[in-house]
C-alpha cells in the first residue's frame, strides 16, 4: 500500500473497516471514488456525514427516523392496536416493504443472548410493556428471527405478554416461496409438515 | 426503502453506485456507518474529500500523488534509466508492494481497444516517448496485462520503441506460483512450455 499516496492508503484503511470490505475490495473501491465525478464525491462525503447528523431513534418504536415520532408513528391509516415486534430497523423495513403488515412496529435492538451476555435490560422490552400497559394495544406479533437467539427471545415475550390481555402471536414457520424441498433443513420441514394446512378449504 | 429514513435511503442509493455493491450490500454498509462512533464517520467523509482535494498524477509518470513529481519520481534510490509501463495505477501498486522492481514507472492510464474506441492518443504514450527521447532510459519494461488489450498494447509500444536506442523488455508470461496446472488456460500452458528453462543450470 506503500505505493499509493498517504490520503489514498487512509480512505483505503476506513473502507476496510466496513462489514464484508477486505483491502483489496477497499482499494477498489478507493480508486473508483477518485475517479468518480467532484459531485458524486460529494454527495457519498455529505451523506455519510447527514445521516449521523439527522437520524435518531423514534421514541415510541425504536425505529430509524429523522423525525421523533417517526412516519409510521405518525401515520393514521396505520392499525396502532396492533404492534409487530422485530430485532432490528432492517428487518422493519424489509417487512413492511413487502406490505404484509399495515400496523406499527417495535424495534428491540436485538435478541436476548446469554452467551454475548446480552440480557432483557439490554433490549427495548420495557418499552415494549409500558406501550402495552398504556396504549390500546390489542395483538403483538413476535416477528424475531427464528434462530435459536430470535426463538428464546419470542418465547420469553409470549411469556411475560401473558400478564397482558393481549392476543400474542408468531409469525408462522414453515417452507419459504419459490423453495425446493431437498435443499431445506430437517427442523423446518418438520415444523412445515406439523402445521399443514387443509388444500381443499375455500 | 421507503421504511428507512430519506437521508439513509439517499447514503444507500451513493453507496450502491460503487463497482460491486448492490442495494442490499449498500444498505448493510449504510446501517453498519450509522451504527459506527462518530469520529469513525467523520474520518470516512472527510477522507472521501480527502482523495479528491490531495490526489494528482504525477506529471512524469502518471501515477497516483500527493506531490508533483511523486515521491517514485523524486527517489534517489531507484534506477531512473529503467522504466516500468503498466496500464492503471493500481498495477504500479500491486508491482511496487512485490519489490520486484526498483526502477520507475510510466502509468498508460488504460490499454489499445479500438472495439471501445480507445486509441494511441487516449493513452499515455506521447509522453512516454518524450521520457524515452529526453532522459537517460536505457530500458522499458512493458507490463501491460496479459489479455487481448494488454498484449495489443505491449506491440504497439514495442513496435514503435524499436526507432529508439532502448532495449524493450516484456514481462515474462507464464505458470504463476503455488499453482495447480489442470485449472490453467491451454494458452498460459502452451507459452510456459515454448519458453521453458534450464532446471539444471546454476
Amino acid at each position: 500500500m506503500e505505493s499509493y499516496p498517504p490520503s489514498l492508503v487512509r480512505l483505503i484503511k476506513h473502507l476496510s473497516k466496513l462489514p464484508g470490505i477486505g483491502e483489496k475490495t477497499a482499494a477498489r473501491l478507493a480508486l473508483y471514488i477518485l475517479r468518480s465525478s467532484d459531485e458524486d464525491t460529494k454527495a457519498l462525503s455529505e451523506s455519510i456525514r447527514e445521516i449521523k447528523n439527522k437520524i435518531r431513534f423514534c421514541s415510541k418504536c425504536f425505529g430509524l427516523s429523522e423525525t421523533n415520532p417517526c412516519r409510521i408513528c405518525l401515520n393514521k391509516n396505520r392499525d396502532h392496536t396492533i404492534v409487530c415486534v422485530v430485532e432490528q430497523p432492517s428487518d422493519l423495513a424489509v417487512l413492511d416493504k413487502s406490505r404484509a403488515f399495515n400496523g406499527v412496529y417495535h424495534v428491540l435492538h436485538g435478541a436476548l443472548s446469554p452467551m454475548n451476555g446480552i440480557g432483557p435490560d439490554d433490549l427495548k422490552i420495557k418499552e415494549l410493556i409500558e406501550r402495552v400497559e398504556q396504549d390500546d394495544i390489542k395483538e403483538v406479533v413476535l416477528a424475531t428471527n427464528t434462530n435459536v437467539e430470535g426463538e428464546a427471545t419470542a418465547s420469553y415475550l409470549a411469556q411475560i405478554l401473558k400478564a397482558y390481555p393481549v392476543l400474542v402471536t408468531r409469525i408462522a414457520t414453515g417452507i419459504p416461496m419459490g423453495c425446493d424441498l431437498k435443499y431445506l433443513d430437517e427442523v423446518t420441514l418438520r415444523r412445515a409438515m406439523e402445521r399443514r394446512e387443509s388444500a381443499t378449504a375455500e
